[in-house]
C-alpha cells in the first residue's frame, strides 16, 4: 500500500494499480502505468511505469493534478502459441531455467519475479518456428544470482540427454552469473559435437526495449546452424538490435548492469556473428561439428565447491587465505593487480601476502593467479614480486578470467588429484587459455 | 648462473650477459641481448631480449649456433639533462613515487627494478624544458602493488605542499594499483585548485616501445596549461601514440595488463584528452580552475583501513563477513553480479548472504553493494533479492567503481563516525557518483 494521502487521492479518482495515468505537476506532464509500492520502496512516492518501460517514482505535492487515462488495465500477459513442427527442420531444444528472459512483473512487489511459459516466447518471436522443431524443457527457475554448482550440474546433464538427440541446445538462464555459468558447461560437457548456446535478456519482455526475442531468434539460429562445437553465450552484440555474438563460453563476461550489449568477448574474439535473419559470419576460433557424429560426449561430473575467488587490493589482509586453510578449502584464485601482482614488501608486514600464499600452497590449496584488470595476460617473470609469488608454487593462469580460473579449479578438483587439477590449471582445455604470440616464453 | 652447459658454451665464445648475441637454431635466427637468468627461470634455457623490447626464454640443443655480435655493451642508461629554468613558464612539481615509469633494467635478476633519477627523463622528453619548469621530488620508491594508505597519506601530503607553490602537479606511480591511488588523492585533497596529474607507463623506459615519455609530456601539458581542478589519472588514450586522456580519478581503471591504452575512463567520459604538443580538448566535465585561487584546499588526514572488498560468486561463502565482523572490520564494499545482485535463496541456505549481510550491518559495519560488471549503476529496486539485500541497511553506491568505493569509505570512515560515512558513501562528492538520467528514482 501507498501511504494513506496517495490512497485515498487514487480512491476519489476511482485509480488502480495496472491503470493507466496521467500526472502533471509544474506545468509538466508524464503517463504511464501507476504501479504498486515497491516492497522497500517510499510509500510516498508513486512509481509510474513511463511508455520507454522504466518506472519514475516521484513525490507529488497537493497541487499535483493525477488523471485516469481509458485503456485496458495492464496485465503483461502474452497469448501463447502452440508448438507445431515442419518436416525437415532441425530438432533444437530450448532448456529454461529462469532470469529476466522468462519473467514477468509482478503486481504484489511491482518488481519482476520468475515465470516462464515457452509458448510465449515462441508467439512473440514467430520465425521460430521455421527455424527448427523445438523441444522445450522447463528445467528450474531460479535467479542466476541463486544459482550454484547443483544447479549446473543439473543444466549440464540436462544438456548432454538433449544434445544426443537434438542438432544444438538453447538454454535459458539470468544474465548475472551468465558467464559462470557458461564457463562450467565450458568445463563439464566434454567433446560436444554441436552448438549449446546460452542466452538470456538484459530487459524483461514487457518492454519495448527487451533484448529476449532477438536474443531467442539467434541463439536458435546458431543451435540449428551454425558449424560449430562450443558452449557459447549469444546476446547482443550491439547497443541496437543489429545483431547478436555468439561468444566462447569462457571468454565472455558480463561487462554493464543494464546495457543490452553487456556480455563482451574477452581476449579472444566471438566465434561468430549472427543476425536476426540468420546470417552468421565465423571467425577462425570456434572448433567445427563433424558432420556424421564421431565425438564422445563425457559430463564430467564432480565438482569441488571449496574453492575460493579473492581479490587482493591495497590493506587488504592476507589472513583471509588462513581462513580458508581453516576451512579446509581446496582451491583459491587469487585476482591479483596488473601482471598479477601482490603485495610482497610494503612498509607494513602485516600486509605481505607472500608467506601465506605460501603456507596455503604448502598445506595443499591449488592457488591460481589471475589479474583484475579483466583483459590481458597474467605473467609472473617481469617485476620481482611477481617472481617472488610465482615461486610458492602458486599457478599464473595465463589470459584465463578469473571467474572461469574458478569455476575450471572446481571442475578440475571435482574430477581429478590435486597434482592432476594443479598441473591442468593453466593448460588449455576447451579454448579459455590461448598460446603467446610469440615463440618461446615472454618474460 | 645458467646451467653449467650454457655458462661453459658463453665461456668458450666470450659470451656475458649485457653482450648482443646471434643464434641460430634449426636454419632460424634470433638476435637480442643476453639477459641473466631470471631469479625463478629455468637454468638452462637462455634468455634474450629481442629488439621489440620482449624477452625469450630458450632451451638450445647441441647443434645450436651462438655468436657474439659487435656492439656496445648494453647498460640501460640514459645520460641526464640539469634542470634549467625558463622565464615565464608555469611552475610544475613532479613527485616521483616508484613504478615502471622510473625503472631500468635490473641485471642480477633480468627483470626490472625501481629507479628514477628525473635528469634522465627530462633528456629523453627534451619538450619538457618548453612546458613549464619543475621540481622534482623523489618521494619514495615503491612498486604500487607494495603500496598502502600511508604511502597515499604521504603523497597527498606532498601534492597538497607542492600546490601551494606550482600551478599543477605530476605524480608518477606504478600502474598497477594506479586507480586506487587516483581515488584516494580525489578523496583526500578537498578542495583543490589546479590539476593533479598521476601518470606512469605500461613499458619501462628502455623499450622502444615506451609509452614513458609522452604519458609524461601530456601530464607536464595538463599540469602546466589545462583549465582544470581535478585529481585525474593522465594515460595513453589509444594503443599508438596519438594522444593522451586525462581521466577522473575515480572514474578510471586498469583495464589490462600490459596495453598502453590499459586505463580507460568507466561510467564517464574522460576529463580531457591531450596531444603531446600541447592541444587539449575538454568534455563538459571537469571543474575549472579558479584563476585567483578562491578555493581552500584541506587535506582529510584520517584512513580506516579496516575496510574490505568481497567479491560475491556462486557458492561464495558469506560466512567471510562474519570473519570481517570478528576482525573488528568497519567497513566492507560486496561486488555483487548485475545491478548488485547476491544470492538471496539458494537451495542450499549456507550459500545464502542475506542473513550475514544482516548481521554485519547490525554489528555497525557500513556494507556498500557495487557491480562486478564494472560498467553501469547498481540498483535494489527491480529483482527481488535486491530489495531484500538493500533492506537489511546496506547501501546500494549507484555508478561508483568498487575500487572507489573502497577506497571512499576508507577516508570517510577515517574522517567522520560511522553514521555519517553511511550517509555519505552513495553520495557523490567529487564526481565518482553521476545523477540517474531520469527525473526522480529509475527503479
Amino acid at each position: 500500500m501507498y501511504s494513506e494521502e496517495l490512497e485515498k487521492l487514487f480512491a476519489r479518482r476511482g485509480i488502480a494499480p495496472g491503470d493507466r495515468i496521467r500526472v502533471t505537476v509544474k506545468g509538466r506532464t508524464l503517463e504511464g502505468i501507476l504501479m504498486p509500492r515497491p516492497e522497500f520502496g517510499d510509500s510516498g512516492a508513486m512509481v509510474l511505469k513511463l511508455p520507454n518501460g522504466y518506472n519514475i517514482g516521484m513525490r507529488i505535492g497537493s497541487r499535483a493534478k493525477v488523471e485516469k487515462q481509458g485503456g485496458k488495465k495492464t496485465t503483461f500477459e502474452f497469448p501463447k502459441a502452440k508448438l507445431g513442427r515442419k518436416e525437415g527442420l532441425p530438432e533444437v531444444s530450448i532448456i529454461a531455467t529462469g532470469g529476466t528472459i522468462g519473467a514477468k512483473v509482478d503486481y504484489e512487489t511491482g518488481g519482476v519475479h520468475w515465470l516462464l511459459e515457452p509458448g510465449e516466447l515462441l508467439y512473440a518471436v514467430p520465425e521460430l518456428k521455421d527455424i527448427a522443431n523445438y523441444g522445450v524443457i522447463n528445467l528450474m527457475s531460479i535467479g542466476s544470482e541463486d544459482m550454484g554448482y547443483k544447479d549446473w550440474q543439473e543444466i549440464a546433464k540436462a544438456a548432454a540427454k538433449e544434445l544426443s538427440r537434438s542438432r544444438g541446445v538453447v538454454i535459458t538462464t539470468g544474465t548475472d552469473t551468465m558467464h559462470y555459468i557458461s564457463a562450467a558447461l565450458s568445463f563439464m560437457l566434454q567433446g560436444i559435437n554441436g552448438p549449446v548456446v546460452i542466452t538470456g535478456s538484459q530487459r524483461s519482455s514487457d518492454r519495448g526495449s527487451s533484448d529476449a526475442f532477438m536474443n531467442l531468434a539467434c541463439s536458435a539460429r546458431i543451435a540449428a546452424s551454425a558449424n560449430v562445437a562450443e558452449v557459447g553465450v549469444c546476446m547482443h552484440a550491439t547497443s541496437s538490435d543489429t545483431y547478436c555474438s555468439f561468444m566462447r563460453g569462457t571468454r565472455v563476461r558480463k561487462m554493464h548492469t543494464t546495457r543490452r550489449d553487456a556480455f563482451r568477448p574477452i581476449n579472444s574474439p566471438p566465434i561468430a556473428n549472427v543476425t536476426r535473419e540468420g546470417e552468421i559470419t565465423y571467425t577462425d576460433e570456434g572448433r567445427v561439428r563433424i558432420e556424421d557424429g564421431g565425438r564422445e560426449l563425457r559430463v564430467l561430473k564432480g565438482y569441488e565447491p571449496k574453492v575460493a575467488l579473492l581479490k587482493f587490493y591495497p590493506n587488504s589482509d592476507p589472513e583471509i587465505l588462513d581462513y580458508y586453510i581453516s576451512k579446509k578449502y581446496k582451491g583459491a584464485i587469487i585476482e591479483g593487480t596488473g601482471m598479477g601482482h601482490i603485495a610482497v614488501s610494503p612498509h607494513d608486514s602485516r600486509y605481505s601476502w607472500l608467506g601465506h600464499i605460501k603456507r596455503a600452497v604448502d598445506s595443499g590449496m591449488v592457488v591460481g593467479i589471475t589479474s583484475q584488470t579483466i583483459n590481458g595476460r597474467v605473467n609472473p617473470n617481469v617485476y620481482t614480486n611477481g617472481r617472488l609469488i610465482a615461486g610458492t608454487g602458486a599457478i599464473y593462469c595465463e589470459d584465463m578470467l578469473p571467474e572461469v580460473a574458478l569455476v575450471k579449479l572446481g571442475v578440475l578438483l571435482g574430477n581429478h588429484r590435486r597434482r592432476e587439477a594443479a598441473h591442468l590449471l593453466a593448460k588449455n582445455m576447451v579454448g579459455e587459455i590461448s598460446e603467446r604470440s610469440e615463440v618461446g616464453q615472454q618474460l
